[in-house]
């Protein structure tokens, strides 16, 4: 009994992982339909949605079935609550890959837009983060997790930062409202998944040190 | 024991209950700010939003003691997964009214935007929206929760129309960038609100129907 909870433990924690990697691999196909605007990468990245909502249920009906069934108590517990909490994150994260994608189509149709470097950034950091804020997850790593709320700042940063680059682009009419509306969701979607890393993290820190660190610094949803 | 517990549930629905008519009453006073462009209003917001964010984390704890401590089953712990998600989604409707009190700010710096009538009707809805959700998991009410996925099309097409209206105005000069950009970021948060009422209005249906209702129609994240 007690050897079957912990395989039952082991195989959730396999599965969240699986779909940690089909949600960062949704996000790297988005993004590389975006900077290389290619309709057919972009639409790969709505199927995958769907991937990730049906992993979402199957793990969440899991974690239910568990908690009703086995009783966990401590760590166990707080195990699997952060997993649940990790689990609603990642959907999320697929929800903003597939808004990127269809900027992406969105860009093509717009052909003139060139992607700022603050983008490319926000890229690399965005990627950077939900990678490591997995990787803190899957290698119960609670250092790296506080590695992953560090670099959150920076992220928040390049988003205002490209806020104001697109009002001195369009108001100069090197960039069209249009355009503009674009970028400007690209970026928010990106500073969306610096969050809902930190989110990640923060379940991990949770786990690992039994203690709340969320509304510690000031983190807002949606902008 | 047993009688001690259902205290204890109950106890845990008052709570939410009364995070639930703060949030709501915090998403009035921004709307109020928005629309009569009040700076002191606007910054009670921000207030709350402390009073919101200390009350989910309580909520939270509670939940994992209940969880530990009670080992609950069946309609029980359907009917504590339910609040742990809700709690959640409360949390996110006090960060939009902060948005939402921020743009208000913002607004009476650019006093030369007036709100269309894109964002009154959103207003509406979602406040109509959020107290049906609201109301669905007070009174354990599935027909009502119905009722609220049944309208959250209406504020996702005002979205729309309000991002065109945007597009149009400030290519007609009738609105500067800034304003558009701001108006544009009034409509997503209403229209998150929206989708945060539909979540919580699924949490009561799977909490009643015993099932899951979540995806079933398209319903992205951020935008």
């Amino acid at each position: 009994m007690e050897r079957r909870f912990e395989r039952e433990l082991e195989s959730l924690k396999t599965n969240l992982a699986k779909m940690g990697s089909i949600a960062e691999e949704s996000l790297g196909i988005a993004l590389k339909a975006l900077l290389s605007k290619d309709e057919a990468l972009a639409r790969r990245v709505f199927v995958m949605e769907d991937k990730i909502n049906m992993m979402e249920m199957e793990i969440d009906t899991a974690i239910i079935d568990l908690l009703a069934l086995k009783q966990p108590v401590a760590g166990d517990l707080r195990f699997i609550i952060a997993t649940q909490k990790i689990n609603n994150d990642l959907e999320r994260v697929g929800d903003h890959a597939v808004n990127i994608a269809e900027s992406a189509l969105t860009l093509q149709r717009l052909s003139a837009v060139t992607i700022p470097s603050e983008i490319h950034q926000m890229v690399e950091i965005a990627r950077t983060m939900l990678k490591e804020a997995l990787d803190s997850f899957i290698l119960v790593d609670s250092a790296l997790a506080h590695t992953v709320l560090r670099t959150d700042d920076q992220i928040d940063d390049l988003n205002r930062a490209m806020v104001q680059h697109v009002i001195e682009q369009v108001e100069s009419q090197a960039l069209t409202i249009e355009g503009g509306l674009e970028l400007i969701r690209i970026s928010r979607n990106l500073e969306r998944i610096g969050d809902l890393s930190t989110n990640i993290a923060e379940d991990v820190i949770f786990e690992t040190e039994a203690r709340v660190v969320k509304h510690r610094a000031e983190q807002k949803d949606g902008n």
